[in-house]
């Protein structure tokens, strides 16, 4: 069985996030919102959410690593679905409790195949 | 003294919201977060919350309106700055629990005076 590959974020140097995770406000679950952009379209792809172990994985990786709610683990996007989020840049908001990731997208962003998870619409 | 007057968003029709409020996935706080787009820059500019009664009152007014988490009160983005969030359209992912709204941003999005709330850099 060939050894799996995970592809690298080229260019991508492990670090520190600038705030530590101990200045981030939580959510009621604990976790802290990230709203997540394509850096060259502009176009916004998902929402998901990180925990501690999650926020510093994508700081050392530069692949967007969530922690999945229904599934409550760990979830680097794109480790099943080869569908990576390479980190761009990374901007928390002024009440320090929703993170913007701007990412190069690999695939489709979302499980059913449509490249933003929003394609419901809801006004006329 | 002088009535207020409250600006139009010119051209909005009053309209019922494609998928109803009970189709809707709520959060552990019974709320749905809005991701809020700037329609003409692209720029994400904050997150924000959403009950029942803010989803209904941005339907029917073509103005932006959320729970306010802080205050724990209806909030009319810009009632009170003047900074109005007029609706271009809204859409729903695919879990039924994220809105994105694209809007045209009327001043700075930010109490700060930034025009987006994410001015904090996390990455190098």
């Amino acid at each position: 069985m060939a050894d799996r590959v995970i592809p690298e974020n080229r260019g991508w140097t492990p670090q520190e996030p600038a705030i530590p995770w101990q200045n981030l406000k939580k959510n009621t679950d604990g976790m802290v919102p990230v709203v997540v952009q394509e850096d060259g379209s502009g176009e916004v792809l998902m929402l998901a959410y990180m925990n501690e172990t999650a926020y510093l994985a994508t700081f050392r990786t530069g692949r967007m690593t969530y922690w999945s709610r229904s599934r409550d683990e760990l979830w680097e996007k794109g480790a099943t679905s080869g569908h990576y989020q390479y980190v761009r840049s990374l901007s928390l908001d002024c009440d320090n409790d929703t993170i913007l990731a701007r990412v190069d997208q690999i695939g489709a962003a979302c499980h059913t195949g449509h490249h933003s998870c929003f394609f419901q619409k809801l006004t006329e």
